[in-house]
């Protein structure tokens, strides 16, 4: 209807872009950057749920012989954008029955993750527990935009419930609009190219938050998995973490080790957007400052845009195997070692 | 007062810890997080502003042998976190005034830094063009924290200014208060060291912004500057810009380079606080990847807790002419080629 009355970009971004229109099946309070060629790669568009898996049978799980593939779902997670905590909880809720009772048959690949809405941190913990001991539900999973960061006391009913059922508490790209709306600082960037490039920033403040408030010394087994938000950033942040907090230690008297063996021992991250230096050895370089080899784990961000491919990543291949497969295997204790493959 | 009343590490964060009291001479809105043991080094505690010279003089100027110092003040910049930019405009007016009648004096070494509160761009752009000949004034400096990304159109008359009397526009970690109450993403952190670690985030949106809306074509020969938000960051964040921009570039048609080209032609970065990773290799390839030895100028952040002092610097030793004084000389036009030594 408008498509007359606009011309050049504008154009193409309205035809081709990212709309909230009938495409957004789960309510949710949408952030203010669109994507101007939208999020799903041109070669996967299903028309049915039943099509949906098989495209992704043949142009992921299939062709890269995935071992296992932990779904995360899709726009799930922006239910912690609503304001209504109660709502939020219950279309977690039927998301995750729909999951267990219509996608986890599909293929005997597929492993499970429990959505939750974290702005209700009592309801959320309730869905854990409801769902904690379903094996093939292998990780609790919420948004990487939230309206404190993680580490808060106010979160802690959350990793009560996943040490309880053992399962690791994973962040997701994700959920920057609605209550969560200060996905930046110090305010909303412009352009989605460029707010995309810093949106993993509130990654920054759940590492920093979780380490500082003593998430791990009050459950040392919990894992915290970082998704979709890149890794070079990550021994910076962690050169800056221990430097502070060797400075002055006091204010947290309840940690034990330096933040960057916490982030060690109970933080790992998804490859996906490994980041691509025109220099390979400078992204080694940063990798292995993390520790790469053990803290990283494969991720596709399939169907998106941004797919990254098993077969061409760029990580050292002596470290193949572990980001593969074998660093997953250690967090998600649920997926069968002779499943020992991918996890996407 | 309070004092008998409180115990432990809180009895001596009270009684080491900043204040907002009668040293806060500088009115501005503070930011929620107090410095547990001060900022200033403890042997550096001038009684009187005389005093406070001769020991910069003793324990910094003299003892590194700095061939020119730029002055930034210290709370100034904070008028960027006050609601009423008419106060503000007319304190940091005052400001530069007081600089050039009672600092530029006292010593050949020193030059200066226009203040400007950037909240009102057009009383900040009158200012810069009021003291922009000042033969000694040699940048233009602002917080941090801001209302928006500085690429902001809301912020061109300053750029124009700039450009107008050739002097670089530089940013300093503060601000991270009162009307600039949005620091760090998705929400307030809690403790300092925590905080102060990844404090240097709106950094982050700054460098995408400036590059995304276009300011270095429209100002082609126009320096930004980030002092005191680290170094270690800015490739991780490069090579996420320039891989959203290619694959986007059509949001932003105005630009002609990638991401990463314009900051190496426009964009420098003080080193303070330097990150000291275990492995001095990791940072040095950091630093390469951001062409380091060219982009980088030493800071020392004299007089703050974190000094970073010239002699221990970490920077690859065939840098250090040039990050200890040739690439400021690039970029401080006005500062005289025999000064040619550090700027701090």
């Amino acid at each position: 209807m408008l498509e007359p009355y606009l011309s050049g970009v504008w154009k193409d971004m309205f035809t081709e872009g990212e709309k909230t229109g009938p495409r957004g099946a789960f309510p949710h309070g949408h952030r203010p950057w669109f994507h101007p060629q939208d999020f799903s790669r041109k070669d996967v568009r299903p028309e049915t749920e039943a099509d949906n898996y098989l495209i992704m049978k043949e142009k992921h799980l299939d062709k890269y012989n995935v071992g296992a593939a932990i779904l995360t779902g899709d726009e799930p997670i922006e239910a912690s954008t609503l304001a209504n905590p109660y709502y939020a909880s219950a279309l977690v809720s039927a998301y995750n029955d729909y999951q267990i009772a219509e996608w986890l048959p599909k293929d005997s690949r597929f492993m499970g993750s429990i959505i939750i809405a974290p702005q209700d941190p009592k309801l959320a913990a309730a869905e854990i527990r409801r769902l904690g001991n379903h094996p093939r539900m292998v990780q609790v999973l919420a948004s990487q935009g939230s309206v404190k960061p993680y580490g808060d006391p106010f979160y802690h009913p959350i990793f009560e419930a996943c040490a309880e059922v053992g399962l690791p508490f994973a962040i997701h790209l994700g959920g920057h609009g609605g209550i969560n709306w200060n996905a930046v600082a110090p305010a909303p960037t412009t352009f989605f190219w460029e707010t995309h490039a810093i949106l993993h920033m509130s990654a920054l403040s759940h590492v920093a938050s979780m380490i500082a408030h003593g998430v791990f010394e009050k459950w040392p087994d919990l894992y915290f998995v970082i998704i979709e938000c890149g890794v070079a950033w990550v021994p910076s942040v962690l050169w800056r973490l221990d430097a502070d907090y060797k400075a002055l230690r006091k204010e947290t008297p309840w940690l034990k080790m330096l933040p960057s063996e916490y982030c060690r021992r109970n933080i790992r991250f998804s490859t996906q957007p490994l980041e691509q230096p025109a220099n390979v050895q400078h992204l080694w370089s940063t990798l292995e400052a993390m520790d790469g080899e053990n803290t990283l784990m494969f991720a596709s961000d399939y169907p998106h845009w941004d797919y990254d491919d098993a077969n061409t990543l760029h990580i050292p291949p002596a470290w193949k195997s572990k980001i593969m497969g074998l660093n997953a295997l250690e967090v998600y204790k649920r997926i069968p070692r002779t499943q020992a493959a991918n996890a996407a």
